[in-house]
């Protein structure tokens, strides 16, 4: 039988996933498990610390289906606990390896670096399992291979972080390596057919008696994979359909019955309507956040009828079917094919985005004009990162071109994870054989200051982004909630100009800035050699302290009350599902 | 009865135990919070992330005696948590005070953002409590005032970090203030009087009956504040009394029985002689983790006694009592005054610091220079922190002028936290009133990367440290370890001359360097305007890539041969102490 090193077996696994560049910080724990990544056709992309490398895994996994990176015991560890919670409650399937002290340190309770100083090994462990779809310490090798096969098989079925600690003598103890030849299983089970048919045919009966169905595509939509699926029962139906804040950016808007982002009370008037008069709602991947439902304004006629789409659950109203979404879905679109089922688009009265007309050149820049005016500068193979805060709301009021995919952190909302992440989904896109082009980051600058140095691995992996940093002074968004003068609000002010080059004298850089104007930013974005310089492109947007699309002004004051208040709200249909 | 804010209840009683600053990240569930921080007489000085936070307020709590920082649920506070894990394994009494969503919000079980997304809220707390000595999150006012001052109260005992969460709307409810009538107790308990007194006669006689008794001073010794105790003990026993790195920077070496740093196998021979032919070893704070004693190296003769003097025990031999080393050490410098005991000091045969009359102007900076030139270039009145890792172990050859203060991350050994630290360094020395006067950060470059943004904060509240950056291209102390020429050791090449500048042009900021011979360093350390700019002074030094002191070298192998070995080592009776 084949003998094989248990870190050889651990990144035969990454490789077969799809994975092939592993991030992370060296530590002495691992340094010897990190000379097995070449020989298993790994890449590794080293970063400047550890929260940047839990962020890169997870763009990674967003853009390839998995990911992976590897901390040290402790310090390491510990300080991409915020990446791996990220990854929890926004579905990212990443795999987060960390180099533990030998076995015979463990057992003799020795003082270790990185340790507690209490004789305990056991912590840190315990930490990740809270945020975390299942955690491993593999210290003994006979059994290596099953615990990381058990331990990558949660990943794949949740599509959530999982956690495998690594005793450094172990990584290099030989194992039988045979259970390779059995392929981890990538796909959820199938459904069990009869409930799969009965869910079926009570889906079709909603839809075919509603008179204003909708559909809502949701984050779930992209985490669970299911937008084929979605993009096809949007087309059989021709039904209205909505992305929420975390579904825009996965589904195709170019379909006549379009409708833009549904964020609650926020909402475009000829949208809500839409929803608010739904006799039947038909939501994928229903993730109702406060950020993604406007602080839970969402309205929805109590008569209607939700069907909800989840993972591993489709309800039916107040009925929950053990189903998956991804199987469902395709059964249902068979059905409706078998059925000649097709009705055409039926569109919703709205404007799609602010005029950029009514700006004149000289004006100050506002994010009024910002979004509007960012849509028509993407480009199929675009990979689009919004940061929290007024980049990824004002993103929603921009028009994305087919071929463009564009994310955030909605649910979780770590501010500084977009431009860590870029350099993730930068990396996947030199991987992905042209499907991918260029990776996009829109941030603000306090957001940009939490993982600043990942600029310097932008400039020596070559990840060549274009970074639109917005300069207002401080967190904007948090002005607008609470304090709009506190000094608490304020950031470190940077000068954009000579960053870039900082992190990186030895590589080209453009800078583009500051844009104070509305013509300004139109100049550069339709000048020719922009977005072509083959480096870094970094772009400094001047906006005013107070100022944010209309629906964050609305959303501050909402979170504002709502964090105030005692009296629990958000009670809508749409909530508790 | 006097009526007050919860959150003001809180405020005050860090006021009372000296805090004056609070480090942190606002985020929006704390927002209304901040707004009581000037009316309580504390100052907010905001950092661009949180782990440069929990390092601010570590390094502010080893000059002050208690230190404090403000993140938000969920990203905020677990961005921090590998800086609560550092100290609690290093003794530092930090409060982590963590905005909680609305009590509404959370017993709704609301998918709010920076939560799991799965209507929980108590998995956060559950990760602090593995790295803390005490938790509470306060969501019921009436209990607020006892449930601060219990976990308060523990902090004080152990000397270790707590967290506070709290609900954003409970820190404004108003309850009973009298409670801050009664201070906290910042000391801990007196020993029960006839234990100790049978505890130091039992010490007596140890000392009176060695023949080469010997006084290590260790961490604990800073950590559990008992200093001055301890010099007086030096004093009046004239016993040779060496330090180990974690005891270096706080022990005055200004006292003629004074020996280098005891580190295991990388002793200097005059001190490792010492302690080997000791028949009795007094160990104050006793510390012995593996980057402490040369990686378990320590050799003690079998039969010599230890007396081994922790927190809130002491131990003889294997006898451990329950006393306090801060009292017990009072009562027996008590005894021994009143029995007049009084030795002359009993030096060692040591060669104090290699000489730099070997190193000739242009001969490439090498660490062996590096390190006992800097020696004479400390002033009383700064604050040093050396980075783990060269700087760390480096330091240990430079000679400390007394009234220097200096310290690392000995047994934690987090890379990035003395970049963050100084930070926190500078604000004290801002509030001492003059005790202490400059910061000097000396650090890796890699690992100044992970906290770089910290930069910012030193410029925009005029902390002007002296800042020694060690350009060698990578992770030297790991390529000693392992992988020498490994890929993975590498980092991004910034470029420190714009660097600062990059960070606050508004700021004056003096860049010197590249330094690269041992002439241009002395040149340096002798220029009459350098340390008194009055601006951050950052100085880089290049160094060769595999260039460490030799302590490290020896040691990194040492490190390499553990990490891989299967057999336990260590079973000195130090370690096992």
């Amino acid at each position: 039988m084949p003998q094989i090193k248990v870190g050889d077996y651990l990144f035969k696994r990454l490789h077969e996933l799809g994975i092939s560049s592993v991030f992370g910080v060296p530590g002495d724990y691992e340094l010897a498990l990190l000379d097995l990544i070449p020989s298993n056709a790994l890449l590794w992309r080293g970063n400047p610390n550890e929260l940047v490398a839990s962020y890169a895994a997870d763009g990674y996994a967003r853009v390839t289906g998995a990911g992976a990176f590897v901390t040290t015991f402790g310090p390491g560890e510990l300080s991409a606990a915020c990446g791996m919670a990220g990854q929890y409650a926004e579905y990212v399937p990443v795999v987060h390896i960390v180099g533990y002290p030998g076995v015979s340190a463990v057992r003799s309770k020795a003082i270790m670096h990185h340790s507690l100083g209490d004789g305990r090994f056991g912590m840190y462990e315990a930490m990740a399992k809270e945020v975390t779809a299942a955690t491993t310490v593999i210290d003994y090798a006979p059994t290596a291979a099953k615990e990381i096969d058990r331990v990558l098989g949660v990943m794949l079925r949740e599509g959530r972080p999982v956690y495998i600690g690594l005793s450094a003598d172990v990584a290099y103890e030989v194992i039988e390596g045979s259970g390779l030849e059995n392929p981890l299983l990538k796909a959820l089970p199938p459904n069990v057919a009869e409930v799969e048919k009965a869910v079926v045919e009570k889906i079709l009966e909603v839809v075919e008696g509603a008179e204003n169905a909708v559909i809502i595509v949701d984050g779930g939509a992209v985490r669970h994979g299911v937008l084929d699926e979605t993009h096809e029962l949007i087309k059989l139906t021709g039904l209205p359909t909505f992305p929420t804040a975390m579904g825009k950016g996965g589904l195709d808007e170019d379909f006549p019955q379009y409708g833009g982002v549904h964020q609650g009370a926020g909402t475009h008037p000829g949208v809500k309507d839409a929803l608010e008069a739904a006799d039947a709602v038909m939501c994928i991947g229903n993730y109702p956040s406060d950020f993604n439902t406007g602080e839970f304004t969402t309205v929805v006629k109590k008569s209607a009828t939700i069907v909800d789409f989840q993972r591993c659950s489709v309800s039916i109203g107040d009925v929950e079917y053990a189903v998956t979404t991804k199987h469902l879905l395709s059964a249902l679109n068979a059905s409706l094919r078998s059925k000649k089922f097709s009705k055409p688009a039926k569109q919703v009265t709205w404007t799609p985005y602010p005029s950029l007309g009514t700006f004149s050149a000289d004006e100050a820049l506002r994010q009024d004009f910002l979004w509007p005016a960012l849509g028509p500068f993407f480009r199929p193979g675009d990979i689009v990162i919004g940061e929290t805060g007024t980049s990824a709301f004002g993103l929603c009021d921009a028009a994305l071109p087919s071929g463009v995919m564009m994310f955030n952190q909605t649910v979780y909302g770590s501010i500084g994870y977009a431009t860590g992440a870029i350099v993730g989904v930068r990396q996947a896109i030199v991987e992905s054989g042209g499907k991918w082009k260029r990776p996009v980051l829109v941030t603000g600058e306090g957001s940009m200051h939490l993982t600043i140095q990942a600029i310097g691995d932008m400039l020596r992996f070559k990840l060549n982004p274009i970074i639109f940093v917005l300069n207002n002074g401080g967190y904007t968004v948090e002005r607008l909630i609470h304090g709009k003068e506190a000094e608490y609000n304020d950031v470190a002010i940077l000068d954009y100009s000579i960053l870039v080059k900082a992190f990186g004298p030895a590589f080209e850089s453009k800078y583009y800035g500051p844009i104070k104007t509305c013509g300004e930013l139109t100049h550069l974005l339709n000048t020719p050699g922009f977005r072509h310089a083959g480096c870094v492109e970094m772009v400094e947007l001047i906006l005013p302290p107070l100022d944010a699309p209309k629906a964050v002004i609305k959303t501050g004051e909402a979170i504002d009350e709502f964090n105030k208040s005692k009296a629990a709200k958000g009670e809508t249909a749409m909530q508790g599902a």
